[in-house]
């Protein structure tokens, strides 16, 4: 049995690159097969009513992954009402600005997770350019990975999955991912690697602080200019800290790999040089 | 007038997270519209077959980019066989394993941009979980985009579009991605700074060989998971290689931004506090 | 004329062992006089009242500055009371928690420092022993230092010492240390370096956060050390980052420092070879 | 019972700060209290003398602890001339200038913590500004940490407040602290972060040596400046190694953490989320 | 017994400087005598000539290691013709370029040990001066000392003298030594410290391709200086990832040592407070 | 006209790899020809005597460089012995030990040239192997090249060439390099890479008494291991130490080039992309 996996993108989060791959991390999954619709950089209602009724109308996969930034704002309330009313179990996954709309996501019928250390972008036309705009994806992802937040998304995306080969009930997560509970996922072996990628979560977490901040409580240009840099700075040395804790797991050769087996099974290992069983 | 790009992302490359994105960094640009079809991780020919087919008959884009790993296997060469007869101007977007096939592509009536710097993942079962993958793209994007190579790709596409924009006909790339044209495109003020943004390029194309290595040319569990856990160490200091070269560039107050204007425009910065122009 | 400073250190902040300090910091100024009276690591109201009232009536100098913990609490209130009815200009020096009493400090005839930077420690028996205690300080010092936060902290004092040295009043400084007051004291010549060190303050300011959760808020031993212990990871990477932003300011030999002559005046320099003046 | 200690400090060594801290780093030990006299960074004869008076004849503590400075310098003097006369058992702490008076020291019937890493600061007014003056500080309280430096004078001290309570004599210590001393002090578990260790140790005396030379032994501007200068650099890079040294005990979790209990006693622990016993 | 040593030096490899110290790396090993003979930085025939002749007819030693850059080039050339009729046992030591050679060495009756990890120096005068030079071998050798490299060479050599002892045919080493050789002798306990060296190793040698690229396939100074300025970066890098390799190994109290006993025996130990054996 | 040069390299010191390198970085100076003679790592009386009476009844060069540890040894005071009678103008190159005995090195007519920042190695049996010797001797070396004494060590030998050259008598060296003397050799034009490189020297410095006190003084295995240890990790961060001036000079493009000219002359270049002259 294949499921049919529907992922929307609209918009971008620090997530949204890897939701589909970290399913599927050596493309030899035979269980599942995925579908991405997109709307790259842009999420207004229109791009998302656009996207969300191909997926439902069309596609009609076995559940639909909605992903992208502040799911309250109006191109994602848009997705969540055609995805409520679509009949698909459909999971939404947002950053933290969602958690103020996850009673009224619940009551839609719609899974949702929340991650909090994936941050707003210091999206400033003086500072942020396509370059700009890469590392920072590219810090993010590593603190995603690193902290074991990653690891909790494809757990519940691979929860779901499994549900549809057992013909259960689809369970629609809801999750909002704190430092607790990404680190949880990531069975660190030694506690400082831990406490370094509870660090570096929650470095994360403030930098979106810093960049609405910059990008919506700053009008004067040398004021937020600073600002956003700033906040780069931050998501930066949180990537190095992730590093940081990584290497600590391997100082003992302890770090956690679960990769899917060919039938979509994770498996589990710690030694490298171990098969993962 | 709104360009319409149609962007199709079959199986992963550290580009294709950021193609969509590196167009329109702040969301805020007015002359595009985008839309993504993707298979995820996957890219054999019936997944691609069905998302090209798509591109082309339902979405009928201005033109189409497709991208993801090696162009010249099975599943890519489907994608230009109906981009091909698809009469939408379109381009492929590849790794090294592309070039063997860039001429094949010209006559195909295909643009190609080949990435030497975006290597093959160590896509083995005991090495690879959606952990490491996504830590391997973090690094892959940072090399990406510090290099200049993202920036590469992001002016071939952005000529595309001024193209359709003033009415001319659209000028399909031929462009193989070495790390003098990537270094070129960034600017770069310190030749030390550019050097090891070369240095980083080329680091990055040997993590390719290494991961060929350990992927398909060995086959004792005991000597690959070290090959390809060497090759995500090089990539892991490819992109630290490529921090110090910006932390030079910023030790100057020299680091260039090119972001985009409202209406599309490539802007062009050095100073952080100037404006661009 | 020598000005008599009177020092109260009631309780430690990354800030008391520095306060009399960077008044002097070759001990050879000879235009003021400084005496300390403190109570250690403690801040109770018996002890404050004692070293308050004896700096009061014994001591007398002409003005005295108060510096620890939480103005707010119970100790520093007691020191608050006896200084505001003790006829002597008076400032209270703390960190963020303070900021609440801000308007009943100036009420009471108080001039206050409020530091955001200077963050709580991970004061938990299973974590912190004398030597984590030390190297916490270490890098809060280095954060007060290279963020400017320091600085503000001298000049305001300093203001004080010239105002009795021409006879004026005394002004009493009311300021919220923020990382934008902190950093426009450094006097950075390059915008990265000033974006580092607003990175590293706002982390610190962080750091409060989360040992007030791993402190006060959590109470099973096997959640709260890994808080506490992830502040410190930030603290550590705090400091970490205030040393870049140096490293690049001397990148182009603009390290701004301004020594005090002889005589108390504030001198100002840059390049490294430089005379002060 | 309550122990008093009287602590006076005038000037600063690195170990100033953090005398008092140390022996109650959570602020919450119920057997001693503290009070402190300084005179800030000065320790001329007539301040340290109206100190040294104030802490015999008023404050009249259990016993008595001297830091600062050159302990052979005047000012010193004075206060072991009046801590030996004032019939309250005292101790001095210094750094390695005070070695040649340690006999003398013994004679005068006080006790002596000579720290021979805790160097002279690199103090020329054109390179020593109140902010190079605080970094430098933490750079060396770090190395004072990291080595076990701090916790033999802990121990020393906390000796002495042992003896009260048990109505025995008052041992007064007798230790010139070396870089075997030290990190004996610290149980190490890896034999590598011990030598970390020690190699910082040495460069932190050796920055003493540099300074003397810098600041004493050198007329010409042109030529001081780079002296002190490369002290600073020295601290700099001994305080890294000591963090890489604690970094190698993470790596095992094998930190050696001994806080105080609330009633005093030095409690012992390795494994973070162990308990102190 | 002495075994005498005869080692000819002509231009300069990485290995070149080491290649007899680590021999007998404490001077004390009494069963051996070297004898070296060079011809400093140039390899032309007629340097070669004159001291391959002294060698073979004045010094006469038990065995002859040749070592030098390219034993493919006619100055090499000339050694190994000298050699192959010298008739004393003797083995040339090179690097990559001598591979295309191996079998035409093995017909000279020669041994040879050629290491691909040794790699040519960026040989530009705008480049080059005697400073870089030596920077470029220090990171050389770090990368062949700690990748094993060095290590393999020795054992070939030492394997020649323990043959001569116990009166046996010397063997002549045929030996091209690849990442995996290099790592296998080191005896890595951490295998994420194998997969670092192994990394290393192999951008050790593309060092070597771009500064063939760099110094005989590229005309244009504009062109060549940032090519070998980037394989300099290159090995910079490799000489850091080899150091943190180390540190892997230092992390467990695992750094394998293979100290030379006093009578020649190769002794072994892991644990560095152990003796070893 | 070639000026014959005769370098006798009896045991090691970290100059001695690079000696002759220095003199002719690309192998390419047709002013000069070099002859090296040497005895490994040994420096007895009899393999010194060999070799020395070698070059100076056989090779005749114009004139001798004769390096190694500790030229008031008993080898290398035979080798000064018949150097002084040899009629053949020559100069010692060594360590500090060699200071004592400089009046009687220029007595008995030879120059000497004694670095200071060429420390002893840990030459312990139960720390130093092949590979431990090999990465003392990088880091030496790095700390050699970029702290300046490379040059002064260089400078001093071409003098001699270039008086050979023009007919003069030959100058003999009497130079004791000291941390200032380096650094002035190496035209920083970055005050603080200029006080980083002088804190590298004086730390590499201190490793010599270090590695004297372990190898000499301490009798005891568990004693005198960490002590060698220690020395080697701080020569290690001397090194890093080094590396970090040089990337400072890098940061505005300044680092200081002096290559030889084909015809021996030194040029001059401190931009990348500039022509040496």
């Amino acid at each position: 049995m294949v499921v049919k996996i529907g992922i929307l993108k609209c918009g971008n989060i620090g997530m949204s690159p890897v939701v589909d791959l970290c399913l599927d991390e050596r493309a030899d999954r035979n269980d599942i097969d995925v579908r991405v619709l997109g709307s790259g950089a842009k999420m207004g209602p229109e791009q998302v009513e656009e996207v969300a009724k191909k997926m439902v109308e069309e596609i009609k996969p076995d559940f639909i992954v909605y992903i992208g930034p502040n799911p309250a704002a109006p191109g994602p309330k848009k997705a969540r009402e055609i995805l409520s009313a679509g009949g698909i179990p459909a999971v939404i996954i947002g950053d933290a600005p969602g958690i103020k709309d996850k009673d009224a996501m619940a009551e839609e019928g719609l899974g949702y997770v929340l991650i909090k250390c994936d941050p707003m972008i210091g999206a400033r036309r003086q500072f942020l350019d396509p370059v700009e705009m890469a590392m920072f994806n590219a810090d993010v992802i590593r603190v995603l990975a690193g902290t074991g937040a990653l690891r909790v998304v494809q757990n519940a995306i691979d929860d779901m999955v499994f549900a549809v080969e057992e013909g259960k009930e689809i369970p629609l997560p809801k999750i909002v991912i704190t430092e607790q509970k990404a680190v949880e996922a990531m069975d660190f072996a030694n506690p400082y690697a831990k406490a370094k990628a509870m660090a570096a979560f929650v470095m994360a977490e403030k930098v979106a602080d810093i960049d609405v901040k910059g990008c919506f409580m700053t009008k004067e240009m040398e004021k937020y200019i600073p600002i956003v840099a700033s906040a780069h700075e931050t998501i930066r040395y949180a990537a190095k800290l992730v590093d940081e804790a990584r290497e600590l797991e391997k100082a003992t050769d302890a770090v956690s790999r679960k990769p899917h087996a060919g039938d979509g099974k994770i498996l589990n290992k710690c030694k490298l040089m171990a098969k993962p069983e």
